[in-house]
C-alpha cells in the first residue's frame, strides 16, 4: 500500500517519534457495533518510527528508548499532528511517551 | 484475572510510576453506607509498577524511591489517567509524590 | 489516640516536610471566646515528619534545615492538603518555609 | 528569476533554516480542481537555505541536522512569516523542524 | 515589650530576611497632620533578623548582603507578609531588596 | 545632518545592536506612487550601531554576528523601540535577528 | 540642596543601578513652550548610583557596565520606581539598560 510505503520515508528528527494511534474499538468481542459515543477514548498508539537521539554536549546522538512497533500509552496532551496520505500521525518526543505495553 | 495480568504488562518509562488511587470508602467501620458526598476525597494510591529511572549525564538510570507496592500519598493535581481494560489507573512522575504510607 | 499513630506512619518523600496548621485561638488569655471571624489567620505550623532530602547529583540526600517539632512560619500560598484520620496537614518543600520560631 | 536571485542572497543567522511551505494540491490525479476548502492544509515544506548553525561554549558553530533542498515536515505553531519578492518564507530554529522526508 | 521579644525569636530561612516596613509620615516637619491619602507610600523597610543564607554546592551558607538594622528599598511586588503579635512583617529573599539606605 | 550625528553617539549595551527599519516602498519600479495600504509591511533594517557582546563565564566580551551596516530580515514581534532626534529605530539583541540579507 | 544629598545615600544592590529619567522638554529651541500631549516620552535617563555588581560562583563582584553620570536608554517597561524626598527614581538591573549615549 502506497501510504505504508510512504511512512516508512519520514524520518523523525533529534528524539522525536512518529506514532499512530490506535484505533477505538468499533464492535465488542462478540461482534455488536459499540456506538461512537460509547467508544473509550484511546491512549495507545504504535511506535511507526524513531529518530537517531538528541545531540549531547560532544555532539552525540543519546538512544532513544523506544523503538520501531513498540505499543505505547501516550499522554493526554501535547504532540503533533501530521498527516501522511490522507492518514493521521503524532509525533512525539521520546520522554514523553508515559509507558510501553508489554505483551507476554 | 485479565485486568491484573493486562497491568502487569505495563512498563512506565524513565521516572514514571503507575498508581491505583485507593477507592473512598463506602461503608463505615461498623458496616454502615456512607453517602457518596460525604465519602472523603482519598488522595492515597497504591504503587502497581515504576520505570527504571531517568537517565543521569552517563546515560545511567538514576533509581526511583518507590517500588511496587508502596502505599502513597498523591498530590492534589497533576498524573496522567490511563485506562487499563476499564481500569482506571495514574502516570506521575517518581518525584511527584508527596510521601509514603508505612504500617507498622 | 490512632490519628497521632497513623501520622507518625506518613513519611514524606526528599525534601518535604510535614506540616500541621497552629490552630487560631478561640479565646483570648482570660479566657473570653474570640468570634470566628475577628480570630487572626494563623500562618504558623508545627514540623511533623520530614523527608531525607532531595538527591544531588552524586545520589546523596541534602540535609533538611527542618528537623521533626520545629515551630514554622509558612507562605501564604502552596503546599499540598492531606488528610489522615480526619486530621489536616500540609506538605511543603523544606525550602519553601520562610522561618523558624524559636522559643528562648 | 529575480525571486529565486533574491532568496539565495538571505542568509538565516545562528540555527535557523529558511523553508518555503508546499501548495497545496489544487487537482486530483486525473486533473479535476479541488476546492480550495478540500484541499488539505500542508504541514509540508522545502528548506531553501540554513544559518552556520548556533554557537557552543567554544564559540564554535554547532552543525545543522538539515541541508538546503530538504523536504520536510513543519511543526503546526511556531516560526517567523517573511516576504521576499512577494513570496512568502518561513524562518524556524533547526530543532523545530519535526521530520525529513525522504523520498526512496 | 512583648512584640520586640517575640520579633527576636523569628529566624529567617536560608536567604531570607525579615522586615518591617517604615510607616507613612502622618505630620509634616512642623507638626501639622498630613491626611491618610496624601501620605506617601512607603517603600522602606527595616531589616528586623536575616537567614543564614542559601546553600552553595558544597552546603556552604553564602552570606547575606543585609544585616539586622539595615534601612532599605523594597520592591514594589513580592514578599511574604507574616503577624507576629499583632504586627505586621515581611519576609523577602535578600536578592529582592533594591537597595540600602545609608545615613552619613 | 544632526540625526545622524546623534545616531553615531548610541551605544548598544552587551549584545544588543540598533536598528532603522527599512521604509516600505512608496512608489512602484515605473514611478507610481502605492496607496498605504497596499504597501507590504517590511521587516527590513539596517544596523546602525552594535553592542560588544555579552559577556562569558570569563569576563570577556563574545562577538555578534552582526556589524554596523549589515541589512537584516527582523522578527516579527520583540525589541524596543527607541526615538533620537524624531527618527524611529529599534533595539534587539543580537540573536534574535533572523537572518542577513547579502547582496551579490 | 537635601534630595541631592539624600539621593547619595542610596545603595543599589548587587547589579543595580539607580537612574532619574530625563524630562521631557517642555519650551522648544525658539523658547516656545509645547503643550504636555506633544511633549515626546522619553526614554532616557541619568544613572545616579550603581550597586557593587552580582555575585558569581567565588563570591566575587561581576563589575558593572554603567557607572555614575552615565546619559542611557531605558527600556519602555520594567524596573521599579522608587521617590526619594519627592523625586522620583528608577532601579533596574545593569543588564536591562539598552544603551549608552555618548557625547562626543
Amino acid at each position: 500500500m502506497s501510504a505504508a510505503n510512504k511512512i516508512k520515508n519520514i524520518v523523525p528528527l533529534l528524539d522525536r517519534v512518529l506514532i499512530q494511534r490506535v484505533k477505538a474499538q468499533e464492535k465488542t468481542a462478540s461482534g455488536i457495533f459499540i456506538p461512537e459515543k460509547a467508544q473509550e477514548a484511546m491512549n495507545e498508539g504504535v511506535v511507526v518510527a524513531v529518530g537517531k537521539g538528541a545531540l549531547n554536549k560532544d555532539g552525540k546522538h543519546i538512544p532513544l528508548q523506544l523503538a520501531s512497533g513498540d505499543r505505547v500509552i501516550l499522554p493526554p496532551f501535547g504532540g503533533s499532528n501530521v498527516k501522511v496520505s490522507g492518514e493521521d500521525y503524532l509525533l512525539f518526543r521520546d520522554s514523553e511517551i508515559l509507558a510501553k505495553v508489554v505483551e507476554n
